[in-house]
């Protein structure tokens, strides 16, 4: 319930939330797909591509069109500001514009379209605020073409990085770096921006990506946090041999070992750790990979996630004994693939989402928030080293998501965005600590 | 011991026997090695390539030299005649002359040299038998160009298998028809010969391929017979999901099901038919097969080889029961690849080559031959539908076979070939029905 002896600042807010219209977002989003669009309702605009940078284009002259200054940074990440009032640090939402190699049409677009909209809103009811608003594109969020992900926010956050991302190769040969070079020659006409500026907040907006929500039944998430993950890489060498002729005795098959181990694994988490520990043995190679000869040698990937960076720890103990204690003549080599301890969005940042949240669920006459934990990163999970930051989540049909049939109700679309205009409202006029 | 009031029949193929010699089977083995020999001393010599064109016109021209009349049927097998007195079917022996893309100098070639070095043998002693005998290089018994393997020896034994055999395609997309055709054009000096022919009895000489002989400190074995064989593919889908996103209640994890099955199956093994079953599962496809995303399918290949095909027929019904049992909530599909009942060599066959064996080991002061299975498949397996069939196994070294590591000691190369001299003389001597 909204308190009816209001102070401006929510006064604003709601404004700002009640101006968010549902058919202008709609056909921002229609006309941002249809950059790699396909025809089977998917989107192929992987990171810096040609139709990337046509995407980019569209998004600044779009911006410009709202009255936006646009600002780009040495890691090609577009920035879109609404002035404020005063020369506080500005308040942060956006997300990225890249897509796997077929992706949908939300995953990242939603939250630059939404924060697009959020500007567009907050013209319309002539509201002005303390502090400026930016809109971010992050670049190469989805790290199919050059890995890592998420470079642009870490980047942004942590301006050394760039100087290894940039030695980053796709397929083609091509190097992260040049093709951020030639991303920034064909915006010539956007001025650059420094890199690791002080944010005061931070909030993205995006789509679930898992099925949490939609079984819920509950249209808005307040997110959390991001769990804490931890990627290993087992090479298990044994000895290849005829199928035929070498007897059992006499075998070091790697894929039975890689099978009792990786059964360990899976029964481990289902003794220990149920509800509380995700794991995936996703990447398998095995050699010589055929029908009638012994496997010598297998390579397996182990994804555990966690809330619970505890869980993990107790996970990566375990899993080296089981390594250890695994008895055969073969060897097991463990490599550590990544690691990254869980992001906790603060308190005061998830009362003022909850809030913006409530307010718009409350007006749709539908279910209130949930909070929940997010299971797959984010560029706010770099933001969140640098400044107040969090996320709210949207549905995902089915949990689908990196696929053409990813899916959200354009109803729970607009919802996202109306929280978000309440919440960015109030962080650009709270008087936070600078 | 040997009689010493010998019939005329044992004094040839002891004669034959005494004729072969040690040096001209090293030089032969030696020569046909250099037919797509490597630096490492492996071979690389694939089926009706043009390095294995080559090695074809250095046997025939080495069979003339030995006196032989040179035949070559539709599916490009070679035969090498020694003529016989009378004009009963023939007595066969040899091998195949093709290789692995990374081979040894003596899977197959081994038993063409030695079929050559018999003849040789036989000349030098001046005997002529009642029956003549046929030297062949079966063309493609290993497979890996054209599947399957073993064509040349199974389209002999029934010619209606060509037609299928000539629409196999090699990876560069020719057909194995069209292989087959320019191998006959390039030896069009070579009289054709009809399929099918019969054959009084067959030997084949070959490596083991396997440690069993080598372990035993034995160097010849009377092979009793080859190893049934069954092939499956198991097709597993379940569904991919993000492997941060989705919780472990909602996951169909193909790979979590694959790693479950296959454990099971190994679990059979060791608990129900440890000495009698082997299990290979060499082939897997997982996909997508990315470190971050749950596996939506995976299918994965099951090779088992008893030498009782009952255990076999138990672990099917065993594994048919595990899949119906076997509780998630995707799919799996079997598919059956390959089957193939034991070879049982007939005690006839063995008795003549346990005699070959005997006498060779003796005059070495060797230990006495010793009865084994093959694990693996041989031109012999089709032979033995047809005509009185045998083999004659040499050790090797550690039981690596289809590797340039692949080495067998010269002194067992040479008594395997005083064997195989001895066997086929007697068999070109007996008076066999028709």
């Amino acid at each position: 319930m909204i308190d009816t002896e209001k102070s401006s600042e929510i006064a604003f807010a709601e404004s700002a939330q009640d101006h968010v219209q549902f058919d202008r977002l709609q056909q921002l989003l229609r006309e941002l797909a249809m950059f790699g669009g396909r025809d089977d309702g998917g989107v192929s605009r992987e990171a810096l591509t040609d139709i990337d940078l046509q995407a980019r284009r569209f998004l600044i002259d779009k911006a410009r069109s709202l009255g936006c200054e646009v600002r780009i940074d040495d890691c090609a990440n577009l920035f879109f500001r609404r002035r404020g009032l005063s020369d506080l640090p500005p308040v942060l939402t956006g997300s990225h514009a890249d897509t796997q190699p077929v992706g949908g049409k939300l995953d990242g677009a939603y939250g630059v379209v939404g924060g697009l909209e959020v500007i567009a809103a907050l013209n319309d009811a002539g509201i002005e605020t303390q502090r400026a608003i930016e809109v971010v594109a992050w670049t190469n969020e989805e790290g199919c073409r050059f890995g890592p992900g998420a470079m642009g926010s870490s980047a942004f956050v942590d301006p050394r990085r760039l100087t290894e991302y940039r030695k980053s190769m796709d397929a083609t040969g091509m190097s992260f770096g040049d093709a951020v070079d030639l991303a920034l020659k064909a915006v010539a006409d956007v001025p650059r921006r420094p890199m690791a500026e002080q944010m005061s907040a931070c909030v993205e907006l995006h789509i679930e990506q898992g099925p949490v929500l939609e079984r819920a039944q509950v249209p808005l998430g307040v997110v959390s946090g991001i769990q804490s993950v931890r990627w290993y890489q087992l090479h298990l060498t044994g000895s290849a041999g005829h199928a035929g002729t070498m007897p059992m005795e006499e075998r070091t098959d790697a894929m039975a070992a890689a099978v009792g181990l990786a059964h360990q694994f899976y029964d481990y988490r289902v003794r220990h750790a149920t509800d509380t520990l995700r794991l995936t043995l996703g990447r398998w190679q095995v050699s010589p990979n055929s029908i009638n000869t012994i496997p010598g040698s297998v390579t397996f990937t182990v994804d555990v996630r966690s809330v619970d960076e505890q869980v993990l720890a107790q996970f990566e103990s375990a899993m080296n004994d089981m390594i250890r204690d695994y008895n055969w003549a073969g060897s097991i080599a463990v490599e550590n693939l990544f690691a990254r301890p869980p992001t906790l969005f603060p308190d005061t940042m998830l009362a003022v989402i909850e809030q913006a949240c409530e307010r718009a669920c409350t007006k749709a006459l539908l279910a209130p928030p949930m909070r929940l934990t997010s299971g797959a990163f984010h560029d706010a999970m770099y933001l969140a080293d640098q400044c107040p930051t969090a996320m709210i989540f949207v549905p995902s049909k089915g949990g689908i998501s990196h696929n053409a049939a990813e899916e959200t109700d354009p109803r729970e679309l607009f919802l996202g965005v109306q929280a978000l205009a309440y919440a960015v409202t109030i962080l650009a006029n709270l008087p936070l600590e600078k």
